[in-house]
């Protein structure tokens, strides 16, 4: 067999334990032959490959990157896309191809497995939205790295007696805010899927400092917004310089908290720090699997499915199901956190 | 409501992450009373325990160990001792116990509850054995440990050109082994579920090096041991003085490889490090939720049950079920894992 | 003998290994009584403190922030600060007071020293900026923080093909922004000390990617600024709501970059986490060192000096002398990382 | 210029960020040639070398272990290992030879360099006993993971109730257990610069029991010894199949205080997991300016000569003066812990 495998969308702990895992299991059990395309979706449009035998893949497991490249280049931005992918699929006689990558990638996936090209798609995010799947790697790193980064912001806060909104990742979902706070045991979790009431936020802060403590640690997601009406938001929150980037719901919060606590209150974004770096020995083991199933999968003859983890197997799901909706923070998984803060 | 909390066995990170949790949903939540007994099952044998409020939990989350501590006191050893508990619980006017512990716990958890007492067991074991749940606490932390120890111990396999056998915890399931193994791109996986050949073994390291590898690394449970004629074996594993603490199987295997492989090959004993100090994100996260129900549980009436985890949503299992069986590690868990090294 | 021991300033890892070693010393082997004066100075303005025996400083060596809080009151700040310390010094029959902290705190201690009072500082700095000591405690901390920080924003930088500039605290001195630079292989280091020409630095990182790189890390202190008239800076650098603390040198950095590279420039700014949590080994053991230094110089009646160390040593030198310049980067550590680059 | 480096002798964190930093000074800055010899002095005797690009030391600056191979072989073992060594450097037209190793390394570089041979000699050691330096690289690192396994060990060693017995590396010198003793606050600190007495270390444990404490940590250096008489002690230490590596004083010490104490004692062996693996920021550091200087040292002409830390600088000291004694613990540094545990 020959197989195309390929990483796309934004950095995640664990892409390279992916592509490891698919030329062993490949190359080594089944004696196929495996290429990477270079940059992601990119790579297969412009036929830009490389060739990967074991030694290619040797000492990368526990690297945080890719070794194949990544850009956001997407098949459906072409209008030949589709056309290009499949004439390079045939060109190099490939038999099934791996893409690993986030909501775009899979459903760009879908289209090409929808022109009958042979997809068996890895899910990767750190966010965790990505809908069948219990879990992707990258989350359990990203949520890691935010809860050492709060261990270590509750010290401080306490020392200086103060408010910390630290802006963890997470645009549409609040997933790393709740597992991260959750472990570090914040004073408040703000996601995006419950606007927040300020009010509320600000009495149940107070109420905190009422109780005697001298700090508190609010978690927020970079996506969380204000219940309308709530509190003054400069929506999209453009910095002076007119970027987006710089712009950030925490600092928002940080003003406007400090305003009706009268306690010093400041914003800490964790930022990339979160989406980069050796990934955590739960996320290797699942990219592991991912890759190893993604094999048997193209084997089997699979395509037009996603690994999938649920429960501790993983098992397959069409790719269709796993792109339709985001997977949010169910109200009662926020409920459980509710209570303990 | 009035609750008591203990814990018992060996240690595992998480135990105060559960013991916190319990506190803030009862007192915080449900304006319930806590105690905690101290030293485990003891603690309430002897009815010696203390007042558990929001403040004997602050700070507690991220700490290894238990505040309560634990003994390997069990019921059972008593020829009173159902008897004893049920006159503490009577007396301190208990309407639950929450006891967190392993395999034997539950199994005393079990036989309270089948005498009329109200429990909601937790479990609890670095090794991952309990079966009817998906994961319990500890293992992720104790996984995280092994992975670090086998990443660092990588580099000096290669740089010293050694054989390094490399043990891990695991009496009767090779769960740490298989996934630290997995994580750090281990080169053999030796499990108790699998009797090892030690021709097989030693035939799968040499095809490494005569590939040109410089360095090999394998990791095997400590409960691992040689298919029946294949090599000799002190069952046991005593040392010179006679105890059995300091035998080990990873010390006969350097010993038999480096005679057959004509490599230096070296032990190395992961030891209790695995099983302490501070929990990982994962752990704390799964220890606050198993809390969070088991107070639950508690006040909706479900007793003889534990928490459990199936998928990513926390449900109850009967303790029956829950200490039936040993979770071993399956066939086809070990087939991913030999197709990767 | 009758000691005060108090912390003043902003939180630095290690303050609570001092304390601890401050009793342990004094209590366990001199037979020492010891106090802690609550919130730095104001504690000692106020008359505000407790005693410290051996179980009050039990498990707090590893611990983050201080057990005695901080704050940023200053003898000075108070028309009568310097009488009021004094007459609290006689009432409590004081032989010996030890602050810990920083520049500001070490020149109170001066002041105080200079009044009279029976005081040896401990110097305490992430900065790494107080005179005649080789280093203090809290400062490998910090460096350890930000390369951890750096080596996972290296992958991310690679996989998305970009250009991360990476503000590291320093306001004054850029010794956190040098050495973590150096540790992670930084391609460009900024600091307060050199004033950095725009033109240059997008120069040095032009020439990496025309040598085929495709991402690259700048590392700059918060207290870098541009040579004059090289570019356009905001000083201060208020955002949009005027507050001085969100604004910074990367932001302003990262948009100048991106125009003149037409590359994606971003930035990132590590921020409070720098400054907490558990201390490093080697900032323990310089922390207890100090501690059990200041305790032999309080014996000795070595006043107003203040503990360093020079080499391997513990030195005392005079409080005078390590208050009267800043300890900036000198130039040939400079030239060192800048050739590496 | 054309240099040669080499790494000779057991693992240590940073002896890539030498090799890189020598690599970047003198290629990118000076324009030298650099080759390095394939395995230690085996490299150099057989002529076994690979040039040394920017290219090739890229991205290793953080990894553990040597890209150049090391070996035990030493020029002293041969009968012409010296005209061997002159031959090839004349042929390879080799201006300089930077040797990076431990006490053996260096004494071999001596005995090169009085040979007449251009010689900077870079000290490496994890155990920290070179004279004429502060400090080596690598050190830091072994002291960090085994203050960090000890951090673990405490809570693990409290929820058992037991003494934990933890052996950590350095045969003749203390300094490891030294500083991870005292960074994590053990009980008591073994060092083989001073033969313990048993009945003063067992009424130590016995004291901090009587006090109401519930478990005990002890640190011994592998080397460590009782003072002649004190307790019957297996010198050498072999253990049943006639290995010397698998004895040790740990055990030997477990099985004695157990025995005293009548509490259960355990021996934990942290073994090679302290000498591999990546670097922490002061090794990367100090690693990276040994490697700069022996560049520098070379172009001036400075040969048999060591690069060495002096306080805050890095400076050149006689090859003969650094390998005429081993550095060990200073009686007055072993008298600042004792009195704090």
């Amino acid at each position: 067999m020959r197989i195309g495998v390929l990483t796309s969308g934004g950095d995640c702990p664990g892409l390279n334990a992916v592509i490891r895992s698919v030329v062993h299991r490949a190359v080594a059990d089944h004696g196929d032959d495996v290429i990477g395309f270079v940059d992601g979706w990119r790579g297969l449009l412009e036929c830009d490959y490389r060739k990967l035998d074991l030694d290619a893949v040797g000492g990368i497991l526990a690297r945080g990157g890719t070794i194949l490249g990544s850009s956001r280049v997407q098949p459906a931005h072409l209008r030949d896309g589709v056309e290009r992918a499949r004439g390079h699929v045939a060109d190099l006689g490939l038999d099934a191809i791996i893409p690993i990558g986030g909501e775009g990638t899979l459903k760009a996936a879908r289209l090409l497995s929808d022109a009958g090209l042979p997809i068996v798609g890895v899910p990767k995010t750190i966010d965790n939205d990505i809908a069948s799947t219990d879990l992707t790697f990258g989350f359990d790193t990203a949520v890691g790295v935010a809860t050492e980064a709060l261990d270590r912001l509750k010290t401080t806060a306490e020392s200086h007696q103060r408010v910390l909104i630290v802006e963890v990742m997470g645009r549409h979902t609040g997933w790393i805010a709740l597992h991260s706070g959750m472990a570090a045991g914040a004073h408040a979790i703000v996601v995006p899927e419950r606007p927040f009431d300020i009010d509320e936020l600000s009495e149940r802060v107070a109420a905190r400092f009422e109780a005697g403590k001298k700090f508190a640690i609010v978690v927020v997601a970079e996506g969380a917004k204000p219940r309308a009406g709530s509190m003054d938001f400069e929506v999209g929150g453009k910095d002076m310089y007119g970027h987006e980037r710089f712009a950030g719901v925490a600092r928002q919060l940080a003003v406007e908290l400090e305003d009706r606590l009268g306690k010093e209150a400041r914003a800490v974004i964790l930022g990339h720090v979160q989406r980069g770096g050796t990934p955590t020995a739960y996320d290797r083991v699942l990219a592991t699997r991912f890759g190893w199933h993604a094999v048997e999968a193209a084997h089997r003859g699979n395509f037009g499915m996603m690994t999938a983890l649920r429960g501790t197997e993983i098992t397959l799901v069409p790719l269709a199901e796993a792109v339709e909706t985001l997977k949010t923070v169910p109200g009662d998984r926020y409920a459980e956190v509710e209570t303990v803060l």
